[in-house]
């Protein structure tokens, strides 16, 4: 047995009831798990969390954006963070690397189905792109609903690789694809210029020639300011690695770090790394976690 | 569903055959699943890990020290380690700190069944013991299997918590508990003077007035010297203290720490702990482990 995780990302993050139907939709499918729901009312949007085998997966997910299409109208949706879609962005992450394969065959086969039965429009990006410059989702999403509503049925860059080229009237068009585990990752600097944590921020993110797979804002929060880190691989770019370049950037400007934050639910192999180096241990990894080996176990029974 | 760990110690790490008996005896119980078996010739020692709930648990427990009982002499072992019977130390472990008082409870039903069952004495140690002189294995054990069979009987001291009041005369006695995890942790030291080891062993160890719930000793190893833990409460006395320990007492003598290793299986919370302090990130925590989450919610499944 080979669970999965999916993390849909839908544009409401006010109303509850819709919230929490879109959650119970995902819920009911026998053998899918919910792990965790936040929503943002000023991003206006709702992240998901959930698992379950491949096959439950992609059936939660399908009630998920389903729910979701019935549920929400973009046309007045109002939120600080882009969407085109009532389901906005559906990942598939694999719990262990090994079986991203397993994600991408799970997203292409959802994406059929979304733009056959539900008639939205699909693109496929990250691992699951079709195209290689579908592979990054704020490419894939530009102009949002109302832009892409403009140009999807004109411009063949803008046609979808599933469902038709039209835009869905009220629920948009859906990302869906298969990436690695994300890490948002926050550090706090003993400072209140956010300047400064602007001008870390583009040192280290991929984007301006920094770490690979790091993104990084700099930003002011309550009682200070903030770089906020989204790690894209973190077998690429680590928590230590990404910790370590904060706090050596602010360090030579003469400012410490007060603390940093992972949101949400990160592999134990982030955590394992994290632990190799502190420690110095090399060899230490997710074999020497007791409840890595137990789910090991408990999956393995089920498979039989 | 409560899963525990159970991970009983048997004096034979020589003979293959009887090592897979024992361990085929244990895994044959429904619902009990061996994470790991480790056998030491120079110890003539294995120690089997496994998991279930609390009743499979027992019964495994029970199984293999029948086996034990049944394959293993006492009259004729010998090894390094201390030792007084054939399934030597049963020691039932919490997955999480709270359920401490289900292995309490495994421990007791089990070494009332044993005493009666397999009419062999039973010492209840730990957090399990009945007097405060048996809390600590060692002195439960001294006298080892040679010392025991002769005062048994007759001081008062000796008498034990379950069974009858004589040795078994082919498999001794066992000592059953229940404890929290016990971490092994090694940290090697760029140096090849074994006194420099056992001296800093000295300094760190709670039996010297070091750190609590630390044993330490400092050894000789292929290519340099160690200095050797236990770590009996990482709660209390964590990694990163233990690691700073070593590293900070190395580097006043001018010695580097080489590397570090933490032996077999630990607590997801103790790698947790690591992170949290190597990233100044004080709400880290094993609610943040996607692998924590997913066995929390199929073990959760399984009670429906």
């Amino acid at each position: 047995m080979t669970l999965i995780e999916c993390v849909p990302n839908f544009s409401e993050g006010r109303r509850r009831e819709v919230v929490d139907e879109i959650t119970a939709a995902i819920a009911a499918v026998d053998g899918a798990h919910v792990l965790d729901v936040q929503s943002d009312a000023v991003h206006n949007r709702s992240v998901v969390t959930f698992v379950g085998e491949a096959r439950a997966a992609a059936e939660a997910a399908f009630r998920g954006i389903a729910a979701a299409a019935r549920l929400i109208d973009l046309n007045v949706h109002r939120g600080a963070h882009p969407r085109f879609g009532a389901a906005d962005v559906v990942p598939f992450v694999p719990l262990k690397a090994a079986e991203l394969g397993i994600c991408v065959m799970a997203a292409s086969e959802l994406a059929a189905r979304v733009g056959r039965e539900l008639e939205m429009p699909v693109y496929l990006y990250e691992e699951s792109a079709r195209r290689p410059e579908r592979r990054n989702l704020a490419d894939v999403r530009s102009g949002e609903f109302e832009g892409l509503r403009e140009t999807i049925g004109t411009d063949p860059a803008r046609r979808p690789d599933e469902g038709p080229a039209r835009i869905h009237p009220t629920a948009g068009a859906v990302a869906i694809g298969a990436r690695p585990p994300l890490i948002a990752y926050n550090v706090d600097l003993a400072s209140d210029d956010v300047d400064l944590a602007k001008a870390i921020a583009a040192e280290i993110r991929e984007r301006d020639g920094g770490l690979p797979k790091l993104k990084a804002i700099g930003l002011a929060i309550d009682g200070g300011v903030q770089v906020s880190m989204n790690l894209t691989d973190y077998r690429v770019t680590s928590l230590t690695t990404a910790f370590a370049a904060v706090r050596s950037r602010a360090g030579v400007r003469g400012v410490d770090v007060r603390a940093s934050e992972v949101v949400g639910l990160v592999p134990v192999e982030a955590l394992a790394e994290v632990a190799r180096a502190a420690l110095q241990a090399p060899r230490l990894g997710v074999a020497n976690v007791l409840e890595s080996r137990v789910l090991d176990v408990v999956m393995e029974v089920r498979d039989e």
